[in-house]
């Protein structure tokens, strides 16, 4: 017998609840209610969803005591400000915000790459930045070849982790770049059509942004190895939906030959290499978009360092690097029994 | 008395040739002659300059034994049939492609960093590649701070790379994205709206791609390096008309200070420090198009490595990447008296 969870989704409105709904059906995750919650602001309208047409509700009036596990994917500050409730009242919290990711006490999970850090005892489980899923998602594998030291990488972020008022602004702008009306940046602080910039967070005392800065961390988190060495240079690129990087991977050792890399990616669960040099086909965005996978190619020695490979991975930032992983978060729990329901 | 060269142009139909032109007008380039050579297949059709209209005339059937320098743009193939020719009857010859690059005969010239290597005997000199001009703009003066090791570079190549065809399928098929058309890709081997790719030119036994071999080469003939390590990964973005590039420089002892660095590219001829961390404002492609300059900023330590410094660059492809720098070392040339006239 399956057990039938209610499930809540907080920020249903958003470019990554709309995914959720869409993965809840097309993975038919069993569940015998499902809410969409949003701001004051939404609250009362009608959204159409694979199940039909549900009203939204508010989230400030939500009573989360039926509930057996919330989505949260609203910004740090709803998750800060409501987290803490749903847990209070029962309910178990996948939570796609920063607020919690570094907390020691709550894992920070990719199920391919750590899982088993979820025990019995964890409620809420914290989802993590999407750059680094989509790059721990080709680099992790890579444990079993060699010990790793160092990755070095160069991101290519699409505009949809900066949610969909960003996609719709590219959009905008650059059908109105096209008819040579001035751009107008109102979700982004720079012109985005035909354009590219640094990754649009603060910046730290070293000069690194708070994306860069997640990337370190989290990574680290994810992979249990506080000292593994990071240096990110995070990328925002006039792309609508899916992450690229350009990744070096310093091993401590010498590198692992092209062909083991290959094989091990290649029966990597999440991962698909995509690397015909004949054809010069290698990972893109559109390639990416909508496939639950990430896509790994460029597959090559670093000519200038015996100990390091390159990679290049694509990955939709809306699937496995937000809604999709949290979505397997708790295919796992539900299986362990560590979400119930009716 | 200014001598005023007879001035030809290959190629001056194209996306680089028509910035030849624009860079002459600007800077005042004496010329006593002006002509417009393409293949056949243009001959004959009126172009119009800053000078008025010309007539383009047959590559083919051209007489160089008047002509005091010319300018060659319009690939590797018209430079290997007609450079040779124009040299042979006594022109000082500038060539953009890639034929002659490598030839130890050669000088291969950034007028900033390596202009001393012409000497009177050179009657051919080569314009290095464009991904490679744009990262030694700012890689270059950091050879007064310490021994520069290894350059890891990603690049964001935008569509003028690879001509004005490509930058207007980058527009057309933006458009017929927008509009939820079928994207055609003619030009370039992969969809280019709102999408990226791997450099599309051939891949060596390596894994590297032609793009990613010049690079390495050319940098190392330019620094006069030869153990110089580089280990490029080259990325077409969807951009027009600048390149933008992610460099990690590894020195052979301890790196210079961020304070070092910044200071040093401040005081380079034809660098622009854009390093605003308050208010996010790093190089963008969009404020490098049309400029001059290249763009430098993200100056940062290497949080991974001691030894290492972070930069990000973007500069105009069309001008400092091809017609700018080409124009300079003429300039220069006519000042030493290397390139004659009337």
């Amino acid at each position: 017998m399956t057990s039938k969870p209610k499930i809540e989704i907080v920020g249903a409105t958003g470019a990554v609840g709309r995914e959720f709904l869409q993965l809840f059906h097309q993975r038919s995750i069993p569940h015998s209610r499902l809410t969409l919650l949003a701001s004051e602001r939404s609250a009362g309208n009608e959204m159409s969803t694979p199940y039909g047409n549900h009203t939204i509700q508010d989230l400030a009036k939500f009573s989360f005591s039926e509930s057996n596990v919330v989505f949260f994917s609203a910004g740090g500050g709803r998750s800060k400000e409501f987290a803490p409730k749903a847990l209070h009242e029962g309910a178990v919290v996948i939570d796609n915000s920063s607020a919690f990711r570094m907390d020691p006490d709550v894992p920070l999970v990719v199920p391919e790459i750590n899982g088993e850090t979820i025990t019995p005892n964890h409620k809420l489980i914290a989802n993590p930045n999407c750059s680094a899923i989509i790059m721990l998602m080709a680099v992790a594998p890579l444990r079993s070849l060699g010990k790793i030291r160092r990755i070095i990488v160069s991101t290519y972020q699409s505009a949809s982790g900066a949610g969909a008022a960003a996609m719709e602004e590219l959009k905008e702008q650059t059908g109105a770049s096209l008819r040579g009306e001035p751009l107008e940046p109102k979700i982004l602080p720079h012109p985005y059509a035909f354009n590219l910039f640094s990754h649009n967070t603060p910046i730290d005392a070293n000069g690194y942004n708070e994306e860069e800065n997640k990337v370190i961390e989290e990574s680290r988190k994810i992979l249990d190895m506080p000292d593994l060495l990071i240096n990110p240079t995070c990328v925002r690129v006039p792309v609508l939906r899916a992450h690229s990087e350009s990744i070096t991977v310093e091993f401590a050792d010498h590198a692992p030959s092209e062909a083991d890399v290959r094989n091990v990616l290649s029966h990597s669960p999440g991962v698909k290499v995509m690397d015909d040099r004949a054809t010069n086909t290698f990972p893109m965005p559109l390639a990416a978009s909508g496939q639950n996978d990430v896509l790994v190619g460029r597959i090559r020695a670093d000519i200038s360092n015996p100990n390091a490979i390159n990679l290049f991975v694509a990955g939709d930032q809306l699937l496995k690097g937000a809604a999709l992983n949290a979505v397997q978060i708790a295919e796992m729990m539900i299986q362990k029994g560590l979400i119930s329901g009716d």
